[in-house]
């Protein structure tokens, strides 16, 4: 399909016209769309021109066609990994990004456990949100930048990988989110969606499971901003042919107890060895009953999430881990001895200021802390210290008495550390009476029905 | 005032955040339009953040203040002259741009026959509209190239000076509108306003009188647009303590019936004798009663027209227009003798393909005829044929037989000429009921009280 495309530069179309037709709302044809993005990616188009166009996009929006179009062209512009070869079903699942957030860890082992083939290429942690490729490289010796030979390799070894993007992925995503960040263009759906979906979807995947964050530790503060991306990311996917779901899950809290690279793994460890605190647990197996149901593994996400409690029971879903580790150059014993992984020098507990109950953690504040403590990443080239964090003893709901432990900083440098307690000691609210009503983990399910 | 402006680059203000915040519609201050005025002119912000934050600006619009600042910030990215040694009111028109308009060559000479200082900065023609330097350079010798002591100097000696864009004034003005010419961010009347006001308040002046074209020929083709243009034209130059006033002339036909440099030239030399065609004779007048009036020269326009009428009778005005023309180098015994001018080898009559009345003469139809002849020019760096043109016979509500002759063409080249034929003969509209309403010269005066 791409080599019929029109190319900018022999193409009659201006780039101009493209740039002026959005701003007076008319609708670009597939084409179109097409010669801006190899226009740009191949320097054809430059930098003002592309601003322009995007600053028209982000006000005047896409339609569902334009949006997939470009997500097609993104995905395009680059490679697009071929796994026909695998038998199995291709699932993965992405995540608009949170605080304490480390599904993937689970997810991936335990639907490769159950017979899927996960090609997970993920992110790292940017602003006050983690990434999963800084939770892996905790783990000594893992190695996320694999050859796509060795994706490969790794994939027909255990059925899972997790890697970072290599250059050859959506290449015009990369160029077109550097002017993004510069442009004031970040914050559009349609050109969130076509970012998202143009790298997953260059994993040469059968099914998608979404997890889009709301609340306050989530980049869609309100509920109704996470249910239009996940509706437009949803739909994007099932133009080009893919299974789409989306859960629309809580972010308003850190997920589960431990913030911080490490932390994360050792938390993760728990939740594959059957225990961990329920709301990570819960998540995890919602999610993975959807991964095994789009994946045609499961009749139902119930009997998904079923399954996905059996692997976990049996140990499989914790081996397929430790196999994973160790083909990625992990040490497979921090797997089993979580003590090998890397520890914070020093801990301090934040007591309560006063009695009552937890209604509130502000989550984004939480993320920030940890970005203070070295866990996390302001800017790209930032690199983090996978030892610190934050261990929560209280979350909302709970009854706190004045003194007692609100939670545990690990720490390696002082300042640091007072800094990030006050954060923390502000981002708490408590008050008289318990909260009457809990917010649910899944707000909303959209996309496939159940 | 300059000096106290925040720069954009010690600024703790970063242009992105100035994006953002013109994208969501929050109004910007003026020392943050000053700070990216400056900062793009400096080039300390690169084309591609002026691009988004034009874009945006198209889009969302400027307030009222926001595009007085943009004016402001844009005339003091130059020099602005100094013109308070002329005890006299220094006054100038500008006209948004049509066919045939060539209104400038008949005020300058009377306004400074009468009294006033024009120290007139114009243009040259692009697309198919004409412009007053080209006209002018038709004349032999005549130097539009002056600097701005010679500027100065002719100014002194007979009150009135023609010249081109110098390099220093509103050099903010140049940069940003080659940008906006390739990143679809030309037609909004935000920024249009902002370009004007901004080279012509530079020019020191204390009224001005504005020409705001409505019509086939006339870049706001809707008078609702041109409406809108003139009020904030008239409310920026008001804001920065000028007189103003905009009227809402025709465009819907080629002014007067000569277009073409050099015989835009015989035409002008037929009204500052007296003669000339009534649409241009009236519209002069108008033009230039408004400019006595706003400059306080006449207590009404009514009054400045009669000064206008007798500065043409007793011939100041053409002694005024030989002088200037002297002064600037040209020759002016072309002034005593049109047949001096350039003058196209070659004319051809375009005959009627049928008889009836002419009901319309699509104009922008007629000034792209000028540019194919050789005329006029479809990119800036293009030098244009002075003498090549059309002279009009018939116009709107005239009577015309089959064969008769519509309007001549005066071409050098024979293949250009085949082209400027067709288009001229598509151009015009002939019916058999003569039009029953003619359409007024000036639709409305906006601003100052008549």
């Amino acid at each position: 399909m791409t080599s019929s495309l029109t190319r900018a530069s022999t193409a009659p179309v201006r780039a101009v016209d493209l740039i002026r037709k959005k701003r007076d709302q008319v609708e670009l044809s597939r084409e179109e769309i097409t010669a801006l993005v190899q226009g740009y990616t191949l320097g054809e188009i430059p930098d003002y021109q592309a601003a322009a166009w995007l600053m028209a996009a982000v006000i005047r929006g896409l339609t569902r066609a334009e949006t997939a179009a470009l997500t097609d062209a993104m995905l395009r512009s680059g490679e697009v990994l071929d796994l026909s070869n695998f038998s199995a079903p291709k699932v993965d699942k992405h995540s608009t990004g949170g605080v304490g957030d480390k599904t993937s860890l689970v997810l991936a082992p335990v639907a490769a456990a159950g017979g899927l083939i996960v090609p997970m290429i993920s992110g790292r942690g940017l602003g006050h949100t983690g990434g999963t490729l800084d939770k892996l490289e905790s783990i000594p010796g893992f190695n996320v930048n694999l050859s796509v030979a060795d994706f490969r390799r790794v994939l027909a070894a255990c059925g899972c990988c997790m890697i970072g993007q290599t250059a050859e992925i959506a290449p015009a995503d990369r160029k077109l989110y550097a002017l993004r960040d510069v442009t004031g263009t970040v914050e559009s759906p349609y050109l969130i969606c076509a970012s998202i979906m143009s790298k997953k979807l260059a994993e040469g995947i059968d099914a998608l499971v979404l997890d889009v964050k709301t609340g306050s530790g989530a980049f869609m503060k309100k509920e109704e901003e996470a249910v239009f991306l996940a509706e437009l990311m949803v739909e994007t996917g099932q133009r080009m042919g893919k299974k789409m779901v989306a859960l629309i899950t809580d972010m308003d809290q850190p997920l589960g107890r431990h913030v911080g690279n490490s932390l994360e793994v050792v938390e993760v460890l728990e939740v594959l060895g059957g225990r961990g605190p329920d709301d990570l647990r819960d998540l995890c197996l919602e999610l993975s009953g959807w991964m095994f149901h789009l994946g045609g593994a499961a009749s139902s996400v119930g009997q998904g999430k079923r399954m996905a409690e059996q692997l976990i029971a049996s140990g499989k879903a914790l081996a397929k881990f430790r196999q994973m580790v160790e083909l990625q150059g992990g040490d497979p014993r921090a797997v089993d001895d979580p003590a090998r992984l890397p520890r914070a020098r020093h801990t301090l507990e934040v007591p309560a200021q006063r009695s009552g109950y937890v209604n509130a953690i502000e989550c984004e504040a939480v993320g920030t802390a940890c970005v203070v403590l070295g866990g996390g990443r302001e800017k790209k080239e930032e690199s983090v210290d996978p030892a610190v964090g934050m261990v929560f003893h209280k979350k909302i709901g709970d009854m706190v008495q004045a003194g007692e432990s609100l939670c545990a900083l690990h720490y390696n440098c002082e300042a640091r550390m007072q800094r990030a307690r006050s954060l923390l000691e502000k981002s708490y609210g408590i008050v008289d009476v318990p909260p009457t009503q809990k917010r649910p983990m899944v707000h909303r399910v959209i996309g496939e029905e159940h």
